[in-house]
């Protein structure tokens, strides 16, 4: 992609804060000159029987014509007869790894300082197969699939990650000590793909001596690639280390390339509409996006920006400790640009 | 129990440097004139089919019969056609919550000072059901099991547990927005149970949030209980919260009142027979095995003798920074009583 050429992006602001947080990476974009045209869609107030969920076919189509999509929180209205608007995006695009770069901020003080790993999770199976049923009255069962397709893609994907990055290990985390045959098929995949990247580490770790050793010492830890619930797990707990899902990017890689950079906190309705949202989460998502365009000067240029806003501690939201409103912090960061 | 009554409790002193620890207790219980003698179990080096495993027949009937136990570490041999030491142990003793008490230990300095949980683990179903196959090639499944009576008798443990320790809340951790049918069941026990238990305040968490909350900031727990796997992923990073598996007990709870408290930790054979071992995990382990004999003086003269003994820092074996063997910080122990 040339910056000249104008490059369409879906754009979900989501509900709750995400129109505040969604406005906020417009303006920054705007400010550094990003030649990206948004197509804006919301989540329906109505089930689209094609999609069975409150997303509208029309934005699925938007997405996958563009490639490209950054998505705020959105919450699933409660009621039967839907899916879960996060898993409806998941399946229908076919995002197969949820990638989670989590670094310590500089200067935004928490426990750990020394945080920099990047979590990839399987997200299309495993243990969100939804396949459960009660067996007899009081004994309920639901099945974890693993297949050696969706683990050899995001094996490869994470291999390819870690080499593309600069990075120098993949550690696979499972339970193959009691789930041997399928935790045993995502670690042979994995095994299977390290081989063909003899420069990239590859270890293997389970995952409660993983979840210890996170906090204990998270910089042992470079690239980590799992099944879904696993991912699910220690992608939160990371971004627990370095201060909450507030200021985790997230990005989901679908087949044929798409690529749906996401905040994955949720739609905060307590604060909606009060101008006190903290847009990290979906600005350094928008980041993501960028560098999967290879955009990398622009995208080098505003995450500067934004961790410098952060560092310098001057305007900072609430969610922060600090008393700065969304559209300050927001304006702080255009200036540092 | 009277104090001058004997108690007869099994001890399996386990593989590596179990039986050097296992000596630390032993010295400690006779310095502390506890009223316990004991059935010492080793596994065996041949596979007892009457229990599947290396662990014999006897051993087990000596836990039945005692009513109490305590458990070194054990390594299950390598190989095929029998089953993991500890899964047997959980299996033939119904072992049904695995309890462990996690607090910051004052004077040894982690990330965290102010850890104060207890988390209590289904122990016997979930996805440890080692029901697994192949669907097709390339294609395998698991399934997880959950049961309203396994379901109903952890939640119930863990509200008694809460009732009779002086604690305020219990917190369910679960992921029923995936798996409402299984996870589903085990939350409409607890709160079945809940309802018992009025005094008790009662929440549920989704597993990935308490992750992030846990390392955010574990204070905000108190009691927390759920199913199997989650049990596992959640003891062993608390555990990292306050230093490691070498510093946490444990104990197993069966139907008709068994306990089998042991240490988590690995049989460390490289350091094994050397004098290095730290045995506070076991040491602290038999003080839950006492409380639960409800010898309460001695449990808490000996918890506080090791406690102090690692807060005053003069004796720490080498996991802990220092330098003391296994028989110094044993010996300490005992001058502290
Ligand atoms: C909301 C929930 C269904 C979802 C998940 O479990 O995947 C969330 O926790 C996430 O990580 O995106
Ligand atoms: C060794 C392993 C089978 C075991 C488990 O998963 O239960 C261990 O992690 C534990 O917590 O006791």
């Amino acid at each position: 992609f040339s910056s000249a050429t104008t490059i369409r992006a879906t754009l979900f602001p989501g509900d709750g804060i995400g129109p505040e947080i969604a406005e906020s990476v417009k303006q920054v974009f705007r400010e550094a000159d990003v030649p990206i045209e948004w197509e804006e869609h919301y989540v329906g107030d109505q089930i689209d029987p094609r999609t069975q969920s409150f997303l509208t076919w029309e934005s699925l189509e938007s997405v996958r014509r563009n490639g490209v999509g950054l998505k705020g929180p959105m919450a699933t209205p409660i009621g039967k007869g839907h899916r879960s608007l996060n898993l409806t995006l998941r399946k229908e695009l076919n995002l197969y790894a949820n990638v989670r770069p989590c670094y310590s901020l500089p200067g935004y003080k928490t426990r750990y300082d020394d945080v920099n790993l990047i979590t990839i999770r399987e997200n299309t199976e495993g243990e969100y197969s939804g396949l459960e049923h009660q067996v007899v009255r009081g004994v309920v069962e639901s099945l974890k699939i693993i297949t050696r397709q969706a683990s050899l893609r995001v094996a490869e994907y994470a291999f390819h990650y870690a080499k593309t990055h600069g990075r120098e290990r993949v550690s696979a985390i499972h339970k193959a000590n009691i789930m041997q045959k399928t935790d045993g098929l995502f670690l042979k995949c994995c095994r299977e793909v390290a081989e063909k990247y003899p420069e990239i580490k590859y270890e293997e770790v389970v995952i409660d001596n993983c979840c210890m050793m996170l906090v204990k010492n998270p910089a042992l830890f470079d690239v980590l690639v799992m099944p879904n619930l696993y991912g699910d797990i220690i992608s939160d707990l990371c971004a627990g280390l370095i201060g909450g899902l507030g200021l985790t990017p997230s990005c989901n890689i679908g087949e044929g390339g798409i690529a749906l950079a996401e905040a994955v906190h949720g739609s905060a309705p307590d604060i909606a509409g009060k101008n006190l949202a903290n847009p990290t989460a979906l600005l350094l998502s928008s980041v993501t996006m960028l560098r999967h365009l290879e955009l990398h000067d622009k995208a080098t240029r505003i995450q500067d920006a934004i961790l410098n806003t952060i560092a310098e501690g001057k305007y900072r939201t609430a969610d922060l400790g600090g008393s700065s409103s969304t559209s300050d912090f927001t304006r702080a960061i255009c200036d540092h640009l």
